[in-house]
């Protein structure tokens, strides 16, 4: 079924509420999909709640649904939440990094202003930030409208991010150069799942968010990747170079899973199900 | 060091051998970057060989290198190959997801013709899909120039990848129904890279390449998928929908993590090295 957004209100609708829907879902649901007034539909605000409802009034500028169900969606409101913080890049790469985020899970996008990174990209563009998370989000079938965060320096974010209350556990990518020896102190993506299956609280706090930083196309400058090195883990993604947007959508697969995988493991008392 | 492309020749030029390289490729060495004689590069012959060179004569229309040593690089040359089949889509998307295939380390990419594909694209937007995955080998510092297959039907490319010799180990991607209970039949990430860790012979037949199938933009048809069901394994990628390009790029990672995790259990006899 087709899920359309609903913004949140100050207070949650319940089973009988109205809602009206906002215009531009208005108008895809009336005008394009040709949704007349007694057929079913699914709202989400886009934390979390998913609403089943019927259309009861088929106005292409303000069409109104009438609610039959509330459900919390798990997969979305279980912790940890899944941050990308990245460099921001030029163009349209960026919405199509986000794009990939978003269906990959991500609960918070926190573009970055690194030392090589696009100056601060300004209002105009931001706004079409948020018009792709909002698109993939509905695309993806999610329930979880991802906040694109104002744009910060990167150690800006780090401090918060390390700060704050429960915190955020931050991985980076990084690569093993020629002539190093294999897995000193770099995490490879089957290490970090099966830690994450073991349920090591020590990779993975309790309560604390798993946060993914992406440099820029120009990578991290010096001054960046030691801090970065401070604060988070180095985490391999393979023997070649990445390009930002792929580099973001492989680590926050990972981390994703490493979501899953920490969730199952609880699920079976603590024991670990990598097989699950 | 910038790399270039030596197309492979019959007889694999060694140290003091003088070669010609390719126009496009002499024109940005010698007009874009001003290379002088006497500068040293890198080149690859796309077949896993890079060798170290001196320009010779900075010919804009055809630059002559002079080879001072060759090595292969392991990360290309050793079993097994990766293998990314895709449904085609539209436009310049399948080249964007091309590119990330290379990055994240394809060494063959075959576009299938899916019952909800694009129809067969034709020689020219081929001939964009090789120079797709000839940008992407030199952004990502690869020694391997994927090959970009003729398009394939579903059931071609599965009898043949099952049948030849060595055969593959075909994946492909699948979503938990609501209700259904967890993992009856489904691998996890995690399952999937701790199976590599353990070297897992039953999952990852030595010899067999990794196979990597993802639908088009529609989706498999239900033929498509008793097929792929009866001959690959099922992966769980996450909760939400993912878009072809996504998909693609996520499964290929987990593949080449599963390679890397086979090799680095290989390198330790046997035992396994999740934290490696």
């Amino acid at each position: 079924m087709r899920r359309f957004y609903l913004p949140p209100a100050d207070a949650v609708p319940g089973p009988g509420d109205a809602v009206e829907l906002p215009p531009d879902e208005s108008r895809h649901l009336v005008r394009v999909l040709r949704a007349r007034r007694g057929d079913r539909l699914e709202l989400t605000d886009g934390r979390g709640r998913v609403f089943a409802a019927v259309l009861a009034a088929a106005d292409p500028r303000r069409a109104v649904a009438r609610i039959e169900e509330v459900r919390a969606d798990a997969a979305e409101t279980a912790a940890p939440r899944l941050v990308l913080a990245c460099g921001v890049v030029k163009g349209r790469r960026f919405e199509r990094l986000l794009a990939q985020a978003v269906e990959l899970g991500a609960h918070v996008v926190q573009p970055l202003l690194a030392a090589r990174s696009e100056p601060d990209p300004g209002r105009g563009r931001r706004t079409r930030w948020e018009a792709a998370a909002l698109g993939a989000m509905k695309q993806s079938g999610r329930a979880w409208l991802p906040e694109v965060a104002a744009p910060r320096a990167v150690a800006d974010w780090l401090d918060g991010a390390v700060s704050s209350p429960g915190g955020a556990r931050v991985f980076y990518g990084a690569a093993r150069r020629r002539g190093e020896t294999a897995g000193a102190t770099l995490l490879s993506p089957a290490g970090l799942l099966a830690a994450a299956a073991a349920g090591d609280a020590g990779l993975f706090p309790p309560g604390a968010d798993l946060a993914w930083a992406v440099g820029p196309e120009g990578g991290w400058d010096e001054a960046e990747l030691a801090r970065l090195a401070a604060a988070g883990r180095a985490l391999r993604l393979g023997p070649h170079r990445l390009r930002t947007g792929t580099a973001a959508a492989a680590g926050l697969l990972l981390l994703a899973a490493g979501r899953e995988a920490l969730a199952a493991g609880k699920d079976l008392d603590g024991g670990g199900a990598p097989g699950a």
